[in-house]
């Protein structure tokens, strides 16, 4: 399927994919918007001339209340937004209401509810073991029984872009600990689920209930200060290594934008317990680029993961604890098999001193999936700047 | 100081007390209250009458709006509603805005934005210590330098009286792990403290800011599935052990009402780095008391906490993470030294497999704290009963 959108076909931004953002003009407020190749579709006031009821969720100031209506509404929405782009006939109505990106302001596309971060990727978990404890068996015992978890900082979710300041706090020492700026700021490449569709208290969400509760897909880097975290984590994991900053993209990617991009995970043995769905491992070939102050540092492949995405959501809440609109769960660090496939600069550096962030770096983490046109879709990407610590 | 209302000096919850809630009629909205006595101040009608601009967040269906006024608005209306009781003057306007508590229903009070749990009693940590590993030293050796602390779900806080559902999930076992309820369900007595001021991502704030962006205190239990905690938590920490349920009271005592309760803490040995502001480690003189089905099973002292609850917040944003309105933080576990002052039934039976909660069991957590006036006064209770697992 083309679109009569000038550059759109073949340019990871057409209309096989589509992807979700809020965006703003010069004084103007937030609402929702679709990327089509270099421009938005403002949505809302195309929706309003159309007549449709869904106008009035396209102008609010995240995507939340779109999310909210639920797997037919994003379904059929986005059946709508492919026939405006596609169908010649549109053009007239739809013209004047794309707007260039770079006349606009992208912002935090959703208002997140809880945040939880995995640790999916067998190599990172099994990279992350031998460089800590290279006496002692990589991964421990419960690793490839469960997708270990855990909640991040919901309020420090911020937007493709927004400067990370370096963090300031604590580091192992001798004989005390001492205070200051990190000097181990690190990246974590990882891909991010958005929940649209919550679910009731004390009820479990089945493995093959994904595509029902999630939304789309957004990158994600999950900064970390691995001095920090080193002297903290035990025993209630990490906190302030991590919880000062967290970047997504400014675009969600829908569901239905990747149905060409499902492929078998690696496998897993031993074989999981029933409610992880065994057999059901299916992941996404998303390539991810990870580079460096314009450098191309990394290269991790998604479809290398332990733990598919179903499973981590049929793992969150199979204890009954409930979903919200804006949850937002991450992979845990993607990385490959190959030493050029990791996600983090602790991996590729094993640990050296010198692998990490100096202030000024720039880290910019790039995604590209099959389409469902036969090409490949462009993902958003996810960037950040560090700045100097606030001493 | 005393009031107009009856029953309403030595109640516990007199004018010295005067904690917020969120209440509704039957076919009405949820909105603003505060109990006195036995009874709920609509405020809302009360500042329309009068002009307030106020009565604007007092319609809200969550303190959060209050909330976000900050410090010097939290502390005239708290004047202006001290004036009101008090002042027999005020008797006409105000006495037909007082509503029976047994004619409303309450609700969770605040839109919780990040819950943050520490660890923050050197008894309780110390118990878990030599439990779990009874060759090896109690604390680890960071304990004693930082409060310990974690991210859990925001979106399973729930108002006190919420039912709880036993969680299922994974439990060690031999050869491999089982699916199945919890078999050790547990509980946490708590105290939490709910932000009101937000802070700017990036900016810390000190250790002596507390009174400035912290609105008030709830009682929390923090449930706990020992079982299921046991087998997940290596490397990243508590997460569905947790995450199923933490309930707080319906009533959010403001820090005004807590002037009279500040002590000083048992002390602190080695002194903490000085951003944790050693010799600044003042305690609220809370007593504490557990009871399930109706037998009081522990008289926890939070007046024997490690570390203080400016301390907590000045750990929390020393790395630049930013508070919300509507941020929740709480004390952890409260044990004291004696056996029947924990705070858990981990502690008070010692690990025994037959020391926790069986289906139908109801658990009440109680809070008691001097008042300004002499007296005393009485924190919004946690109650909770526990529902069999869904299966």
């Amino acid at each position: 399927m083309s679109s009569w959108v000038p550059g759109a076909d073949g340019s990871g931004f057409g209309v096989d994919h589509l992807p979700y953002g809020v965006f703003s003009r010069p004084g103007e407020e937030p609402r929702v918007g679709v990327r089509i190749a270099d421009q938005v579709l403002d949505l809302a006031p195309v929706a309003a001339a159309e007549m449709l009821d869904v106008h009035r969720v396209l102008e609010a100031r995240s995507l939340n209340p779109l999310m909210a209506e639920g797997r037919r509404v994003r379904e059929s929405v986005r059946a709508w937004v492919v026939g405006l782009l596609s169908d010649e006939s549109e053009r007239d109505l739809v013209e004047p209401h794309l707007v260039p990106l770079t006349e606009v302001a992208l912002h935090l596309p959703v208002e997140v509810a809880d945040y939880v971060d995995f640790y999916a990727s067998e190599h990172h978990a099994s990279n992350v073991g031998r460089i800590f404890r290279p006496d002692a068996e990589p991964l421990l015992p419960n690793w490839k029984h469960l997708p270990v978890g855990y909640h991040g900082r919901a309020g420090t979710v911020v937007g493709s872009g927004t400067p990370v300041v370096r963090p300031c706090g604590q580091r192992r020492g001798d004989p005390a600990p001492t205070y200051g700026p990190s000097t181990r700021l690190d990246i974590e490449a990882e891909l991010g689920f958005v929940v649209g569709t919550p679910s009731e208290l004390g009820t479990p969400v089945p493995y093959d209930a994904f595509a029902d509760h999630v939304f789309g897909v957004v990158g994600l880097n999950d900064w970390s200060a691995r001095d920090i975290q080193a002297w903290e984590y035990v025993p209630l994991g990490p906190f302030l290594g991590k919880s000062f900053a967290t970047s997504v993209s400014h675009w969600v990617t829908p569901l239905e934008a990747l149905d060409a991009a499902w492929v078998d995970l690696p496998g897993q043995d031993p074989e999981p317990l029933p409610y992880l769905g065994p057999g059901a491992t299916r992941g996404l070939d998303v390539d991810v680029e990870v580079a460096v102050n314009g450098e191309v540092v990394s290269r991790p492949p998604y479809r290398t993961m332990y733990w598919s995405p179903a499973q981590l959501l049929a793992h969150l809440t199979v204890n009954g604890a409930s979903l919200r609109t804006g949850d937002l769960y991450a992979s845990g660090t993607i990385s490959g098999p190959e030493p050029d496939q990791r996600g983090s600069l602790l991996e590729l550096g094993w640990g050296a001193d010198d692998a990490f962030l100096d202030d000024g770096d720039e880290v910019v983490i790039r995604y590209a999936a099959p389409g469902t046109a036969g090409g490949r879709i462009t993902l958003g990407e996810v960037a950040g700047v560090v700045e100097p610590a606030r001493t």
